[in-house]
């Protein structure tokens, strides 16, 4: 007699093969839940393999598109870099992975859910925050440690974090070195702060669903090798790891997003959500998208974005992402006021008394007293 | 008779020989200031020519040393970015040539100090907030508007934001397009989160005084064509500017001071600091160096750095820095702790409690009320 | 022939008076504007002073129940303070008067818009920024200096910080020494943040519209000596102040609001919200009421008091306000969780591996390095 | 034979005697320790009991001082206030009893520490941070549930958050009602921060090493009904709990300092400061005292308050503390810049261009789009 049905995220891979072997020993049928988040996969032959190792049912979802417009576009209006570097491709999936898995299990009966992620990592976290938040009167997540079983390029010689990565260790992007010897140049235009329309201006191609257009920045990102980084990195549990991460696509965004939020967005406004960026960063890495203060936060983030509109021209080369130039109808930019040789409603006399007001307290703070222990 | 004496930031160029004839014919007595930071100038040529429009004394001053010691290595300690982007290479100077002026202003007994710097721009800003904190006795600071007799580049067909910058507008760096097709790769140490020795490691040169340093990772992030930016900023009076910026040497230390950092830095020290990083940089862009929050933040900041040391290394190839690996003796990386394979003190079940009890709260949130005019 | 209409922000007062006769002597058409923002003032007799010194037309104002409604609930929702201390009264009538002013100069066609206050102070920076926010295009707020013609208890022996406030300053509220012996009993009730209705317990008296509402917890407050503060703060121009202030209703309302706030908000929320709260106070001290960055806090400030809903009984007595207790339908407060005798869904020992993994980073830090040179 | 020894914070109650009784029963060897923090206790009746229970040691160690003076002093400096209103009394007094029992541990040979908090609240975690932080080789810092065995008050009626609490709960304050109807004055001298000497006016009495002076502010605050608060607080592990608090001295000087304070640090210093305060007042609460972060965040503070000196006079009266003025050899306030009577070198035109400055983005914003969404 069954314990109990569980839904297991299924990868195809030997971890979580054995995963589903072992529930089944235990006496658990078992729901196999492939997740195609835009991985290079053979599905079909991953369904084959579930079915064959006693998977009750097998669920391969296509989440390419939600993952792009529920999780990513977010993740590009916030800016969202976690500790200056990191661009949090596996922090946003989890998210978008745990909630169809945990709908599924609603859906099925199911009591359990279960996932193939260390104990040791900020996965785990990820997945088990989102089906304790999504679902709360799930009995038990199932944590299985998985590492016992585990034979990864990671466990190597990564971890001494002195060591080169070998050259052959990407699969998104090229090697730098390898890449075309030409630029290829884009224009992307925003609304409301997330791509519409991507235009591959000397060649004339253009995308203009999210799906297309970020897997069409991944694909001219990885042409010409940008966004790889080796990081060492805080993982939530307090530990160091080193990661290397490649991102062509999001790498591309994040520079351009940041180059047409600058150019409509009030400057005031911009600092403020520079500090919710941060948060709403540490937020995802941690693994609380599913928390009221990210929902908060996302929420005050897209508020923020309602005038985020316009076109960049860039360039893609060698690694890097080079701004060209840009245009917005709801610019801020004002060309007659920045002139030098136009001096419209601006008075230069304003600025002796905006510079002699600001020096009020400083000259005041040196003249009564000085600072002297903590100055240079 | 004289109204008084004026020391004159003199550049050489147009627009400061002009302001040094006016002030002369205006009764002033007029003592002409070059500060070598470091710019690609003839300084005898500019010497006979300030004497020749009759500058009383010339002083030229060779700050280059003292730039890169007390300005530089204080920016890079913090992660010194403006707006996410600009890596403040004008502002830093100014406080640095602001200084030695109102030195040699105190020494020669002159009532008057003089810039040449524009109404609009931020450095008019940067560089009277420097004398009123640090000569707070100064009659008048004095403000001229050079504008009406400049000439030069910026004003022309950049600052339509959509025009692309002339490819050969930079003269700092190589255009990536010709850099060299082969990496440098250097080795560069740091201590107290300054970098105290470079080491070019194929060529075996290497530098270890802070000028060397700074001088050679110039040369080489410029033959490489790394740290140029075109940008939409805001200004301290708050208009929006468009600034291209090349900033090679600059651009490599920050991508090598963010990892020896964060590799050596707790994880929340990091968080704190972080945002102490931000508050400088906001401080040093609109000018206030010499003020008391400044040199509050900035010694928060070096005292964060005590345990920043180590060796970095990384190759430098079109446009690009890539960061290959790290060691430190300072390290908080434990290399046993992180390992999949190996559970030393790190007790899985551990991660169970941990995530439940971060789960609490998010359950109780969910089974209580949700947050219904918020969520997505 | 006039030389054009001026809007004046007329206080029936000495200094305003006199500015009134000085505009009509150097030929401009004065419109008078007396706003009625509850202040003890006789509006009939100012009226015809006014006219009587030759004001055009006369315009009062009564802006009290959207001062408390539009001004006054947004800055009880911030839970606004100034440094700690200054519950910004001054601050938020500004905007509210500056608006109606730019109303009536517009309908009324005039060019000019003045006011009253000295250039030292904040409230020039408030009316005038207000002005130009509403009004970019009015040729020139008029500032005049009135502090000549001031005769103020301001300019007095309060401005030696050391000397103590005289007991018969205060307008608004007994003093506590003198105030009744024994507490009155409130309940207040709000909705997402606001209070909409208080209900004195004892008596049976209660009131809902916003205006009502305020008016009587200022009664309530000024009848026990609630809310006096003698401070000195940082004026936005840089110069410290002392400012003695009376905010009988407004301290109430913050204590119950910080209190119903706590139960019903979540803890993570709140600590972005109570960020996002300090910046609100400080923009409104500043004058930036009407700025798209305080726009953007204020919203995404709105959006956090969703849930804000319940009652809380409060004791007024001799200065202070006690809370007694508080209930709501919106509650996170789970007393079934929080109980010692009562295990719930809650695991005493998933606390220790919540522990064990926070201290994961501690251990690693006093294990590897140390801190010393910041220890204490 | 012995398991080995543990070290029993042990309180002389019952959840305690009845944890030494369980050790022993174990096979532990006991030293019982008790901590005198100030709190009311018969100490020698506490050994008695502990070795007539079967301690094999017993140490009681007179805390007071290097409580204040190591604990109090430095969260006075921050103005440490949790969630805007508790002093963080418990908070700061775990990391100093635990400070010690690891050096009697230390000292001792003992491979275990115990305390009897329980599994819900804090107390647990900020004990067992501090051990592990202090003590990283300790075998297993041992935690009993002791609530099982617990007979509080905590427990009854107070944990329903709308019921009053009783009259006579508390020890330390008298009710304000029946407090004296005429207020004592005092005045407090501050060096670095922190209280050096207390002055009763009328009554010429004077304390002046911290724990005199912390004794008698306690006293006076407590004959006058000061410090009373109820809340619901966010616990670290994320459930809301209802605490009710009484601080007398504390709540005195949280006052006075920020007053002090006020007068003698810059603004923007004391911006900076305020988000370290509460960044202070967190990491406490949530028992990290001993953390790279604190000690950080401490020192930076600590770094702040070197000008933080001079004298503040006060009333103290039926529950409220009432600043009455003040002064400072270090003050930044300028009385003769200030007047309105006096221009000295502020030149009232200097404001307009500063209004006129900050104006410049606020009409670019309207003149150019609105902000149609986010607007009232």
């Amino acid at each position: 007699m069954s314990k109990g049905t569980v839904v297991l995220a299924y990868s195809g891979g030997l971890d979580t093969s054995c995963i589903l072997v072992w529930l089944k020993e235990q006496g658990y049928s078992v729901i196999a839940y492939l997740a195609n988040i835009g991985q290079d996969e053979d599905f079909e032959a991953a369904r084959k393999k579930a079915e064959s190792l006693g998977a009750t049912k097998v669920f391969i979802e296509d989440l390419r598109a939600e993952f792009v417009e529920d999780f990513i576009w977010p993740a590009i209006q916030a800016n969202a870099v976690y500790e200056d570097r990191y661009l949090l491709g596996t922090a946003v999936a989890r998210p978008c992975i745990g909630r169809r898995q945990v709908e599924i299990a609603r859906r099925e009966g199911a009591q359990f859910v279960s996932h193939g992620a260390t104990g040791k990592g900020n996965d785990q976290i990820r997945f088990e925050l989102t089906c304790y938040a999504l679902y709360p009167e799930v009995k038990a997540p199932w944590s299985m440690d998985a590492n016992l079983m585990h034979i990864s390029y990671e466990s190597g010689i990564l971890e001494n974090p002195k060591s080169h990565a070998p050259a052959d260790l990407y699969l998104m992007t090229k090697n730098p070195e390898d890449a075309p010897s030409a630029p290829d140049v884009l224009e992307i235009e925003f609304k409301i702060g997330v791509p519409v329309k991507v235009t591959n201006v000397k060649e004339g191609i253009s995308k203009d669903s999210p799906l297309d257009i970020f897997t069409y920045l991944n694909e001219i990102g990885g042409k010409h090798g940008v966004g790889r980084i080796d990081i060492v990195e805080n993982r939530f549990i307090g530990m160091k790891s080193r990661g290397i991460y490649e991102t062509p696509g999001g790498t591309i965004l994040l520079n351009v997003h940041l180059d047409i939020e600058a150019f409509t967005m009030d400057k005031e406004v911009r600092r403020v959500k520079q500090g919710l960026g941060i948060k709403f960063s540490e937020l995802v890495y941690n693994g609380f998208w599913y928390s009221p203060e990210c929902d908060f936060v996302r929420h005050c983030i897209a508020m923020s974005q309602v005038n985020v509109e316009g076109k960049v021209q860039l360039s893609v080369f060698k690694g890097q992402v080079y701004i060209l130039g840009r245009e917005s109808p709801k610019s801020l930019y004002n060309e007659e006021l920045v002139s030098m040789d136009v001096q419209g409603d601006y008075d230069p006399c304003d600025a002796s008394g905006f510079i002699r007001i600001n020096a009020v307290r400083l000259r005041e703070y040196h003249r009564l007293q000085g600072f002297p222990s903590i100055k240079q």
